[in-house]
């Protein structure tokens, strides 16, 4: 921080509305503490199995084990949110200003997120049933959806990130915006055919930012 | 950040007491983390139906939807705290200095603020009982005037405002402090009449909200 | 923040060590999401009355009020750790170096923080035992010597404050980090004579607060 | 913050990549708000006891006392935490620059710490059967590891460091970072001869903290 103010000063002499780099800041700073939360009561949700007669290592071990869907959901949903995360990271360090379109569409992308923990544990409880798959994959795309939303609204005819910026890195992160979306679509559509399994298909995800990432950095970011 | 100072090195020249800037950046940040955690918080309230006899994706479905009521009541505080972030980001953005008065002032806010997960939940189990919309909506009118009270305090005679701010800004901001609690008190009372339809009265905070923004944007800001 | 890189720079220009600006900045910064999140859980402790039976507006009011133990629990801590973070605010606007001490001193302060929402639960739900309000008062106690301990490592011989900090200032500060630990003695010591109601010995916590505040003030700050 | 800016504008006249500095910082504030809330939801865990049929102080400190597994978990886990939040302040504190490869062994350890509320709970629940032992030591030694792996990333020819910085430095910090995994190694070798007595292995930290605070002292930071 201290450092939008300099931007200000050195690039915007013309109109020096500094209070905006601060309250942008709050932005980023509010999102950052959604995100820390939501990420950290995830493993809250885990249960630790209090049926009383565990009694050896093996049965504590196996109770604990048995819990490998919450486990499971558990560790896919953190990756996701670290991964989202970056790409919320990759946004504003390139969006200089802020409006109310920002904001409202940032609390759009933080609704989705609260939600996770939620959907997570939905995922992890009645994984079997497609509808479970269909609920944390919908709060996936409702998440992508409106973090492609805000990244479209800021970068549209560089409304609030500097004119010079390049094209070409605005059109990969908005692609890269879609690769959550497009991953939980596949998953719903697998669903229907292979159950369950259909939840590898978030791996997708890293399979696409992989590739994204190459082009991302192939442009010197 | 790094601004506060820039601002008091600019204009205070003659009293440098750069701390209360950092002092004051740590008040917003304070608030800004008891908002995202009571934000977060919300949705961990919800409940995933663990009925154990759910062994259909229809049954979760219909498990899940038979909750409306809890989504609904987090739906409407989600967005209410959210706008009401927006509204403390408003306040702090033409706030410059510090007393104890405004502490207190915004801790009470945070007071309020930190019953709404609370409240939520009330509304969630009983929102076909007035008294429930009642607890409800005394919460947020508290919310509310403990934001106007504040905004009051750091404006009345520009107490920590600059003295330059716009008096015209002032009003409108005190103004839209109003919506919230305004809104409550006619949920209140329509909850006589029209029971638990009364709550979507709290739609009128986004009416009133859109009328005096627009307002507050034919100023400049 | 950028401040104290200034301060380092115009005070220290001997000895440019940056760095320790940026990291007392993490502490602080830690210490008050620790804070914002002790106080947030406090009221996700309340619980909401499902009794089934709630079927009028009148029985859910009752219930609600019934529950008035941990109402004012509830109450008195959202107040003495908003007291309490004032004064931590108050240490470290003066504090300007760090060393593993006062990390080590403020991780034991951190530490009866985050013990608060649980010895507000004890008192909420055992309020009527004198143990629950030893376990509640003992935890204060420790809340608030942990940060006179603070204070005192921080400004002797003025280890970690700026050389010409005044004297008075730093005595008065001393003194108002041992209201809570006082208040705290006086409550256990009422609680064998009049019982649950020794509580509200903790409200002399804003007495004493309130008359050295008025000398804080005399010196200026 | 203000400091990095103000780092690459002094240190990097030639490539002022100022974006870089506030992202690093958005990195250590995401990772911050992670440690406060993990340390902060310890304590929640801790359970009241609600028999009922607790009718006298007695009864109450007892029913609190036998629960002293769960408090030593808690106690255990608090001071662990607080000294690898410590070890994590260290490293960023010498870390001026970040890559793709320092967020994601951020993220790993975040993973691990994420979980030691979790299997702090284990612990507490069944810490006299050596696999609680064992699930607890691990997820330390993960932590440890992924913290050891991501200074490591940082530091291999100065990726992410200053050029000038001292290797002795490295390497005691590097040093440093196995204390809690070579502590974790131990309690479980312990754990299959002194059963539940093995945890106080984890005390071990504290000495191998402390030899090489010495060390790391006498280099001058």
């Amino acid at each position: 921080m201290g450092l939008p103010l300099v931007i200000s000063v050195e690039l915007d002499k013309a109109q020096p509305k500094f209070e905006r780099s601060f309250e942008l800041e709050r932005v980023v700073f509010f999102s950052d503490a959604v995100f820390a939360i939501a990420i950290t009561l995830l493993a809250i949700e885990l249960r630790v199995p209090n049926l009383g007669e565990i009694e050896t290592s093996a049965a504590l071990l196996q109770a604990l084990l048995s819990d490998w869907a919450h486990l499971f959901a558990f560790l896919l949903s953190f990756w996701i949110i670290g991964l989202f995360w970056m790409g919320h990271h990759r946004y504003f360090r390139f969006i200089i200003r802020y409006d109310d379109g920002l904001i409202l569409r940032n609390l759009l992308t933080l609704f989705f997120l609260t939600l996770v923990p939620f959907t997570t544990l939905v995922l992890g409880e009645y994984g079997n049933l497609p509808a479970a798959i269909w609920v944390y994959s919908l709060d996936l795309i409702g998440l992508g959806l409106s973090g492609a939303w805000l990244w479209r609204h800021a970068t549209q005819r560089h409304r609030l990130v500097a004119p010079e910026l390049d094209p070409q890195l605005i059109r990969i992160i908005q692609l890269r915006a879609f690769a959550t979306p497009l991953a939980g679509v596949i998953v719903i559509f697998l669903s229907f055919f292979i159950g369950e399994y259909a939840t590898f298909g978030f791996f997708l995800v890293i399979i696409f930012q992989r590739i994204l990432a190459n082009r991302y950095r192939a442009l010197g970011y």
